[in-house]
């Protein structure tokens, strides 16, 4: 899929190393995506245009990891229909659990879809956001099937292992 | 919209005060649904059954509310491709706490959406599941930016009347 | 004092229980000001019109109250270079932790002041905006050490009633 | 004792530093048990089947470790009437607060016996199994009774030397 | 089963409401119990006299509910190799928290069976006493399979309901 | 005893609801006490003063008890080489979290003894203070014992109650 | 500007590393402070004799950093009408969740403007007394407005580079 | 002072690292002491045996530290009416929060005065200890002044280096 359908949006440069899980998992994926830092307090116009203007450059889904009171999911949901996907990223003393509770607890009305805090959510930000564009493109359930094949069949090489160890 | 692409699934009858605000919301937004109590613990071949059978009968979108360790909507991830889209209901006396972070810490790899804590968060569960669906049916969002946009009038209503009383 | 200079800003027209305490004290202190609703989410170009626009309007600082995860207070103060205080609302089954948590971790670079969990919090919110005032205007000083000698002697009164009741 | 009865299950290899506390415990008591890892989300089928059979490959006591939102000991209840010892562990930078409400927060009808977060709990895990073992086999209660004076005869002998190196 | 082979401990008598959800469950599970007031703190000596006793009487295990800092279940499990079962009662304004924490953290070496905070957690600790029980008697896993059979079939009576409310 | 060893003193007339735990218990144990409201925050020098000539006036223990960030305690224990038990009392939204931490969680070098949230807490607070008096005064040790054998007595009759309604 | 309005309070001498941020973000906007280490427990008259004397002596915001059940900021601000900003400092095994509370759950009467926990909240501190004292000072809104300029261009960099990284 | 008057119990070696702050403390103020590790666990009838005799043996104060799920000084406070100080130790996943809310959440009846979390609760609860002995031997009251003066000396001191630093 050449076509850039999903916007994966960071609050911080710093974030990159919990983002990075979201973008090897697209391209993991064959899935197009765009990679941005735009901050909710510190660019809040810049967010505000980009998520203005995703729809009409071809985005179909957003997804937005943030620290702290990670405000970044909601704003870029308060500018656009799209599915805002947010990861809440674990960068200040609180372990994350100020993040997640910035992103879960959206107020009704606004939606956004809080995955697990850190790099474990980024990566099922990416398998969300492809499960909610294979509903439009066949070919990207096709890929989630097998990425979930393997999964498995890597759990069952790794139990073999510890099985025989313990056998 | 006759056809129904909503699945709304709830852990217990007693989940239906929470989850009728995913019902009524979809009503509003014309998307049709099905709905359904399945237990992750009590029933789990029922659970697992509807899961996978959820695509061949055209359901395109799964909403799960549960409360204390809430482990519906993982398990209905598990079984099916589809997003799923978890609402942590605050039926047990930790607050929803237990329900919050059984729904949103899912482990990479089967990714569930977060919404926020009870009503307000079922009530969103359903426009994320909108959100996801008018990536296919452009007319979901419209009713989306409709309902949206009723929103921010209704809100300036309300600001108007509180205004002139402290105007 | 006629003029206009705090801004008292909610989410939600049902935050007005809590944000009237900020409200009622405002009027004690004498202090001029204006009340609107306006959500981050909901109608967020309202609120960035309303912030941006708020320092040429003569408004001096910010007082904005908000549940869930409340995002205002921070988007406020992504828009003006005025002091934001913020209010975390308890509206959520979290009991207001959620709000605390989205106010007081703003990460660096755009800060907000934040005031305890509601109605409480939104009293010393007007209390703290009259001490940021009073930098500019003493006759504010003198109310607010005014206010502060009243309560110690309420404080005393009471204090006289239980004494004798177990003297 | 030859005969396998206890199965220890994890959500991934990953938990294995942890759950080799319980494997190593169960060796020092003596009790026979098989090891396997099987995901509640990755491979449910699995997960399903392996729950379901135990009763009829002689198992009698199922402990299941798992992280993040661990939901493996509750499904793995879900399809026995077998008792299910949960180990929740701190894999997720929530430091296991997630895993332990998903473990031990079960609804009622479906319980699991939680232990405590991390290695000691799956330490304790293998105990507890030990406890329910013994009640059918007298020769397991007596490993327990020399196990715990072991423990309070070690405990004298490192209090010993304190005492000696502040008497 | 005529013979009292559970024993139920509270804490206090006012923690009878939560834990006659235990005695109920264990009467309809036919299974034979004794009840008790003993508290960790008020009276050591009868607690530690109960539970030194127990296994002589013919109690194979011990169910224990206590709220605060409960130590009630660890203080029972330090004198007797039986299996003791704790549930966490939430009579402090922290919500159970204090005692879900007391019960469950048991350092290594002392296992204690944790079951959820409240009613629900009394009735799963007298299904996971007749789960224990079931190893050595037969006719208890009927029991089980049964009660489990009934709560699978109540929720779909249930489901159908809500199913025609909204079909 | 006619002599005023302890002073209890509580930052708000709202908080006697909880303080007079403490009251009651000291008057069953027959311990001579002062009562007053003074606040950390709003009587900054009258809390200063009667901590610092508390010890001039035979006091011997201090007892007190705030809400919120309850910063009472702590400020009595930085003026007067007494021992201070500080009591959280429970009256914001957070539940009495925040003035337990803000309680216990003294710095190195200037303790505060914290009891329970609420008025659990209060009636300790009565109680340990006479433990304190205890090691000066043998006939309050005698108090004690008569009250704790009251509590175990009183714990065995209400035992025997439930125990006959289950027999 | 050279006239020292801003006071920067620590409970600590251990506390500099996190309250440098608030000095080096002071010195870049040119805003004269002076430093001062100051106990709430160890020292109490030593901090109520410099809160009372701040505001003669010029100062015109207090900046107040401390740990563990973080007292500091409360009790200047009992002392003094000035603005008081509150910095919890992670220093204790809590992360700072106990001097986050301690700070910003201040009761009604006397407030604290409380910043997030460690460094960022530190550098934000700095950054909210200079909006407070921009409100007399325009030199320092414009300082303030070339910073958030600074921050934002600053981020615009670091997205190019990602950008590119992943274009 | 040769007589040992406090007794200090540790519920593990491991916790000697800890629980060294309060010997070094009580080596300081000039107090005698004993030390041991006694566990409510793995060696109740030592720990009530200790805990019986203590007051016999001439013990006037004890301190017990522990971690997980701390039951000991709880334990202890039930089998004497000395006072006992409670050192919640951090050594599980939880950081302490579990053994915080363990110690401090003690049930109406038998108090237990908890300190904070880790070392600084260590070195506190010997402070404590002696502000419990000074009511009857004046000379600890001497040492604890002495020691406090000490501490705001270093205070001043530590906070000269740095006014100088930024002066």
């Amino acid at each position: 899929m050449e076509k850039k359908v999903v916007g994966v949006v960071m609050g911080s440069d710093s974030d990159l190393a919990v983002m990075e899980e979201a973008i090897n998992m697209l391209t993991e994926l064959k899935i197009g995506f765009e990679v941005l830092v735009a901050s909710a307090h510190r660019s809040p116009e810049r967010t505000a245009h980009y998520s203005r203007s995703a729809i009409d450059r071809g985005i179909e889904v957003i997804i937005a990891g943030a620290g702290h009171s990670a405000h970044l999911a909601g704003v870029i949901a308060s500018h656009t229909p799209l599915p805002v996907i947010g990861v809440p990223i674990n960068s200040s003393p609180l372990s994350g659990l100020d993040a997640l509770l910035s992103t879960v607890q959206m107020p009704p009305g606004v939606p956004v879809a809080a995955m697990a805090v850190g790099k474990g959510g980024a990566k099922n930000a990416a398998l969300f956001a492809a499960e909610i564009l294979a509903n439009k493109y066949p070919e990207i359930r096709n890929e989630i099937i097998a990425f979930r094949n393997k999964l498995a069949q890597d759990l069952i090489k790794k139990s073999k292992k510890i099985e025989e160890q313990y056998g």
